[in-house]
This record gives C-alpha cells, structure tokens and sequence, in this order.
C-alpha cells in the first residue's frame, strides 16, 4: 500500500493511455489534486461525453457528434470532390489548412495483407457506394505515404477507374521548410519524379 | 471548427495537464474514443473521486483518503522517528524504500524567500507542535538537496536544537549506479565530505 486508494486507481487509468508510464501516471495523477475542482469534474465530464456522443458520421465516417456530420451536411462546400483518407485526424489536418471545400471519406484503416486487414475491414464498399451519386467527379486519395496507404490508394483508384471518375494521388516530395541534404532517397526521388515545369 | 464540440473539450482538459501540448492531447484524446466504454467510465470516476475523497491526514500532512492516515494510525510503525519530506511523492519513494519504518511530516514545500515562502506557509508550526510530544526522539530531515530544501533543513534543525531531539540530515553523495566522471562538482564535494571509515 503506497499510495491512498483513488490516487492508485487514477494512476492506473492515466498508465491506461499511449506513452505514458507509471511515472508521468504518478506525476499527472499529483498534479489532478493541486488543481481547480471544477477544471477536474469538467475533465471528468469531458471524457464519459467524447466516449458516449460521438459516433461515425454514416456518409463520410468522420467522427461526430451529429449526424451527418458537419461537413456532409455542409450545402456550400463542393459536393463534387472526395478526399480519401485513412484516419478522423487526417480530416482534422486537412481543415486546418483551410483551401480544400470538397468532402471526405475516412476508410479508418488501411489494406494491409500482413495484419489481415482488407478492403471489406476497412470502409471501401461505402466510398464504392457514394460514386454511385453523379455529383462525384474527382477522388483526392490522401492516404498516408506508407506501404499501406499507397497498397490501398492503388487499390481504389484500379476500382474506381472503370467509372470514369478522375482519381488523383496527393504528391510527395520534399516537405516545405526541408532540407533536401537530409532527404531520405524514396522521398527524393518521388520529388524528383514528379517534377513540374515552372 | 476543426473538431466536434466533444472532442475539443476533452482536448482541452488534457492541456491543462503538465507536459501535455496540443498535439499530444489531441493524441490521447482520440485515444480515448477507441477505449472501452468502462474504462472510459472508470477513469473519469477516478479523477473525481481522488479530487473528492483525498484530503491531507491532520497529523502528518500527508495525502490520504482517511483521518488520521494509514501510517500515522499503524501502531506497529516507530513512533520515536518522524522523517520530514516537502512532498506526498516523497513518502511514497520513501515507503517503496521498505526499510524505513518511522513516521513522516510533509511540509508540503520548502522555505523560499525568492518566492515569497516562509516557514508558516509551510507546515513547520505543526510540526514544532509534534515535537511536544516526549516519544519523538529523532527528526531525519529528508527535504530535496536544492537549495530551498537545505536552507528548510538547516532552518528546522536550528529550531529543533535546544528541545534536545536528535536532528539527522540524509546522505549526500553518488548516487548508487552514478558514474564519479559524470557527477557534477557539487555533489562530489558532499561526497567527499561525507566519507566514511570503512
């Protein structure tokens, strides 16, 4: 018996999340009883509501807490773009940027034959589906730049090809602010293959 | 608006914690979603139930979530030996220890006059007052080796002095493990000067 019962109980649940061991755990858990108890019932509150309102979108799959979402259900963005990406946090990315207006599909996951991972795991027959919709005219894959993503943004845009509906690969190449000296040699030479005339 | 209401919340929350920026907190709290429901349930129940039911025992200060706490009321424990530390964290490093068998005092800081602290806003008067008691008969003075822990020590045990207790300050030196080319000048100095005949 180190420690009092509802601090070792919160440690265990801090020790629950990525990256954080049983010393952060200890020091975080300290840190809840210096703080406001209002900010802590708030915390509390916070967790139990992210868990039990928010669900997946039924159009785009993102995350939400209404359904549709706030994007599909959006009149004034462009209808006719989808944005295919792997993760809800991919969508998050990319409205921060603030330049893309089209939609999203969120596949949760990525085709990977090693972990036994699918195009029927992962939501590929829904994105099959909303093309059914005339309003499509171009696929963004923005699938991650990793074995997996390029395996599934080749697989869907072999499907989609048939359907005439254009499908584009979002580039890569050297990230802005990189220094090409210290550029891997598949990043550089995918920069250099897509290079464009000025 | 880049994230549904929910999810910014709980964002936020974990932004509030130590070391915890936006990214990592945006981390945790898409993990979260993809916890189980009860474990979500439970970790918000654990935040508030040790904000709630924790209070500081009001013989030694120490976190507890009963009065007095579990070491001061274990009738077993060296009633003659009070161990004074500036944090809750540091009875528990203490008690991991398994070998000291005494009492605590927790001060719950160190005098600091760069900060403002005196011995009064720290629980130096509380402890005088335990001193009164004739069964104590050694104060092992275990603050940090900063510079605000040695000038509490120092400042308690010329309180202590004339009462006739025994003031004991713990070792400084290497620490087990530590490699003598690496140990900084200071520390090598009390080592030093803590030798001992073998």
């Amino acid at each position: 018996m180190y420690y009092p019962e509802p601090i070792s109980k919160l440690i265990d649940s801090f020790m629950k999340l990525p990256g954080i061991g049983p010393k952060t755990a200890s020091r975080l858990a300290f840190y809840v009883l210096e703080m406001k108890e209002e900010d802590v019932l708030e915390f509390g509150k916070a967790l139990v509501n992210a868990k039990r309102q928010l669900s997946d979108c039924s159009i785009c799959h993102h995350i939400t807490d209404r359904d549709p979402c706030s994007i599909c259900d959006d009149s004034h963005r462009d209808q006719s773009m989808i944005c295919v990406v792997q993760d809800s946090k991919d969508v998050i990315a990319m409205e921060k940027m603030k330049e893309y207006t089209g939609l999203y599909h969120v596949l949760h996951g990525a085709i990977s034959p090693m972990d036994g991972v699918g195009p029927e795991d992962i939501r590929v027959p829904d994105l099959l589906k909303r093309l059914h919709d005339e309003t499509v005219q171009e696929l963004i894959l923005a699938t991650d730049p990793t074995i997996e993503g390029e395996a599934t943004a080749m697989y869907i845009s072999r499907l989609v090809k048939p359907t005439g509906i254009k499908t584009t690969r979002i580039a890569h190449g050297l990230p802005v602010g990189g220094d090409l000296e210290y550029a891997d040699e598949v990043t550089l030479s995918k920069a250099l293959e897509g290079r464009r005339e000025l």
